[in-house]
């Protein structure tokens, strides 16, 4: 079980690595009748192209989908969605290198430990590019998503110490500021705490939030399959996410009960409201059809330029400077990642939810 | 799918409401051959039975464990363990009245919207009880882990605003402290804290630490089933944990990749070594053979006999004191699920590694 | 992994030996609202029950269920639901026997082979009572079959030599017959078949056929998890059962395509039929909206009183007597259970089929 | 779920349609450090290529496989396998006719109940072409287990009323065998049987049959996930078979249990061997190390120019003949399948029983 498949009704299959041939995944499980092209796949997948600005490792890749099955006359046929983008940019000549030692805060050491040895070529499974095949399935649970109501809308949060204050999804921000952070002041300030961690041939870590909106109440199970669980899971499975927190989070911990507890009031219109969202839009692990907020901690990109000690193979203490082109940062990337596996997680969570009600059945199969 | 089956190749799957008859798990997937009764399930529930302190629910319930199957002259036979706790002191009798409206921080509301009404008796599937199932369940994979030689050690490292330093796991103290906080004096001043919100009819939240030890190198998948990922899930799947992280965890979005790194060392016998521990014993998904270390955040107990506002089920904006016998903190008897879920984990996560490597294979089945 | 659990959406854990304290099963994932109670799971747990006729066992077991969780007045909660049947007449002396040597034609050998040893009472897991928790669970998905329309009958189509044509399914004739046999005349002719294997000391097999009536057109996915692929794994995860066949079934393989190919006309309602039904209602692994019909082989009973060869544990090639009290036949017992695993695949696959289209999806959620 | 993912913990994904732009499978769960490269990939497929004799569609496809993931200079890494076979000689415009009628025998208005349209070039995925993906993934399975000395063999076992005796696998003449059938003069003669029906304009069937080897003693678990039962369910998947018996299987019916039980006896080397193989070499759905043998009946291509009966979309009844490129009969092609979908099945169960026993366990880990 190498674990490169995800999901349960709605089930993606994952493929390739960073200096291989390609990168893909199969999607298993897509209704029939969605509208579905290659030009809505790419234009999600853009959003973690690399070489658009300068915190982005300066690789010129094109990155194009290609749509093998699945798709007749631009609508999904209920069969498997097989999707490819070939690697056209691969220079393994620049890791031949890092194959004889283990480079910190990666995961070298443990591919060796599980399989007896690796794919050293670029990181092999665990490089970004495996991303690739998460966000190109995403792309598709966000238009089924679309179709259901729902959104899913990720940002960076803070940039090293550079954070900003909660705001609702400004989509226009978040695309134009490199940093996919909708304050575009923070984002210039991030910029420059950047710029000196390059300087310092070091590299940068951060924070994604995602906001949630229009899932409707009773959504996740209430027990092992708890909403929450499971995005956890689907956000931990990320390389370099080290932690992730549901509406106050840790600092939840720090609350009483009587300032923690959202209280409940109908509006004017006999909707029901909470006072305050502490939770963040679940309880008792189902979805509360308030709006969902988590955040997710992404570490420092652990390529860095810097002289680093580590050990070799043969037995040796040694000192390195991994070459190569890096992302100095790779929190803004990684936040379409974010929305990705969120939107796959929802896709089968509200496929799972089906099933709950004697009375939905029946109106479902006698309709 | 309710979702109360967990686990892939070591799967438990779990039952009972608070107020029911009574609450069990069956463990399918444990080995023949290791040695069980109920006198080793019992001492492990026994840390999360209630009534023990002042702060945990004075309810006096024996939480006596049988097990039905799947032992035969105290071994494991292979076959499915059934274990069941039968419940002895349901009082229905104070739950009616929350039959009619949703308390705050609770499920109810989530319940309904899902299922279209609740059993409203105690909570129902979403009261602390049906961790009962898990900890028995848990109780049998500690002992499977034990035989591996891997540990798993979790205790309270904060309750309100009053916290520990990390450090080492020492049992003797996590269990002599009635907040599982293995230093003493601190442990002391958690109770304070708590005298004065029972005194203000409220609550409190913390954080739990977990460490295992003696685990491999390698374990964990490197895509979706990361060990972090699962971990991840496993943790949020119980109720009221907002929040976990590995490592440094939300600090290390703040760091930078030199700070972060761990950087690698071979200690005088040959062994590998990391200088520092940021990662947590995770790097790329898989367990890198150093100590694995998470914390999760645990919200205030949401019932408390403060007035809140909330609504009924007829329309109207209400004001409720929740009564009945309750935890002021439930973070002392989470310490123990904790454990129970990470073992559950690990025993999964040890099975499906057994799978990676092709001359392991060809061993096994040759011997 | 024991391979206890069954099912994917709608998903049963079973668990318990012939002589240990009790055998039992969850179901979850049963919607909430059905209407259950402890009379329903009795009266179709009462069709295998042993002890009815002279040619079953003539153990007396009440086998008498109890609902442990997942009902709350009488409706499904939503939460799994656990049943136990308690054992109450085992005699583990008759058993002890047969620890030292393996008999022909049972589990024994292979039981020892995997697990190193086994719980010799009985048979332990792979005895018959094994399918009173498939049974149990048969229920609950009968009746959720029930108010969706979809029957499942099945009855003895022929004990040894004494076989009957296809009929429809004559319920009221299946409960008379004590081989549930619908053609009474038959019925009798195969007692007196059977009152002559019971004097020769011996025993005899069968074939058990199956009718779904009321299934939609489009149950089943296409590939892997065919509608009859999953019928055939879950026919054949039953003791004693030797093949299967779906419609024409092997003699499909001596047709030819003009002879076996079912043609469609639109009767005068303009309704879809076909002139026949070779196919037996599955097209492509999917229902075709027509009668399902399949036949399952049952192998005699493996324990007899005659005479066998076999060997013990300490190396010694040895004749035997099986003592004990068997059925000289479980073909009449194992219909309802062929009817139970049917009514559990069915949901699972009607529960599965809900994703297929968009459009169903989108009034699902907009409801 | 459209269901084209099969197997546990080794699993794979299956995708493409016959006229789409190619076929493939992601195979995960391969263990790191098996040989592989295209040459064993391609050699296995080309066992299922058409256009080889006249019983086979004169379609000319290469069929040349690429594998574009998880194989690192000729060594599987532990990672996804993905592989994929170009369509190269598609000429949808044959198709165009049937879109709007549905063929006898095939899967045309299922798909179009289930999805509400469908793909209708060249039968889309219910196109013999699937099971290219499903060849490609048996390769490595095959592959798996030869290291680990179980061997697959399956024949032709009869082709409509021509039938051959069981015997030992001869692969010299099964593969000189246009038929697949071992003994060559009734090979012979099936092929006039064939050239008559193909002057008829008509199609056969036959029987597939398939020998296991090698296989230790304790595969397959015994209660749901019995090795029988997951061959069935594996063979069944496959398009156009409509039964699986095991053994005896049908035969068994009418056997007593007397003639049906193998008696067991140690050999003059103190080996268990048994002194008949009634049951097909599977004790309680575990294997019992001999020879297990199954049988799998193949309905005749559904695909004839004979005028047949059918109905429109548009509400007629219509007389068709359906033109195009069909092979008369499928047996000799779906040999390789029902060995790949029994060496993919062998594999996943192996795996699964891995962890049966604690001192295996104990012993793995502790290496």
């Amino acid at each position: 079980m190498s674990g490169s498949v995800y999901g349960n009704i709605f089930r993606i299959s994952t493929w390739g690595e960073s200096h291989g041939k390609g990168i893909g995944v199969v999607v298993d499980g897509c209704p029939a009748g969605l509208t579905l092209n290659e030009e809505i796949i790419q234009d999600y997948l853009d959003r973690r192209k690399p070489g658009q600005t300068k915190y982005a490792t300066p690789r010129k890749e094109s990155d194009s989908v290609e749509i093998l099955s699945g798709v007749f006359e631009q609508k999904t046929t209920g069969a498997p969605i097989s999707m490819v983008v070939m690697n056209t940019n691969q220079q393994s000549a620049d890791y031949s290198e890092i194959a004889g030692y283990y480079r910190p805060g990666h995961a070298d050491y443990t591919f060796d430990q599980k399989y007896g040895f690796r794919d050293y070529r670029g990181g092999g499974r665990s490089s970004g590019r495996e991303t690739i095949g998460r966000v190109a399935a995403g792309a598709v649970a966000v238009s089924i998503l679309k179709q259901l109501g729902v959104d899913v809308c990720a940002y960076t949060r803070s940039i090293g110490s550079v954070s900003i204050e909660y705001k609702n999804c400004d989509r226009k921000n978040i695309l134009l500021s490199p940093m996919a952070m909708p304050d575009l002041k923070a984002s210039l300030k991030a910029e420059h705490y950047l710029d000196q961690k390059m300087q310092e041939q070091d590299s940068a870590g951060g924070v994604i939030e995602c906001i949630i909106t229009g899932l409707p109440a009773g959504i996740g199970e209430p027990v092992f399959e708890k909403l929450d669980a499971n995005l956890a899971k689907a956000v931990l499975s990320m390389g370099a996410i080290k932690g992730i927190e549901f509406g106050s989070g840790f600092l939840a911990a720090e609350m009483s009960g009587g300032e923690h507890n959202d209280n409940f009031r109908y509006d004017n219109d006999g909707n029901v409201t909470k006072l305050t969202n502490h939770a963040g839009g679940i309880l008792g692990g189902m979805s509360d059809g308030s709006e969902i907020i988590f955040r997710a901690a992404v570490k420092p990109t652990p390529s860095i330029s810097k002289t680093q000690r580590t050990i070799n193979k043969t037995g040796e203490n040694i000192d390195i400077n991994v070459k190569g082109r890096h992302d100095p940062i790779i929190v803004p990337r990684a936040v379409v990642v974010v929305e990705a596996m969120t939107a796959l997680t929802l896709v089968d969570m509200l496929f799972m939810s089906m099933t709950s009600r004697m009375d939905n059945l029946v109106h479902f199969f006698h309709k």
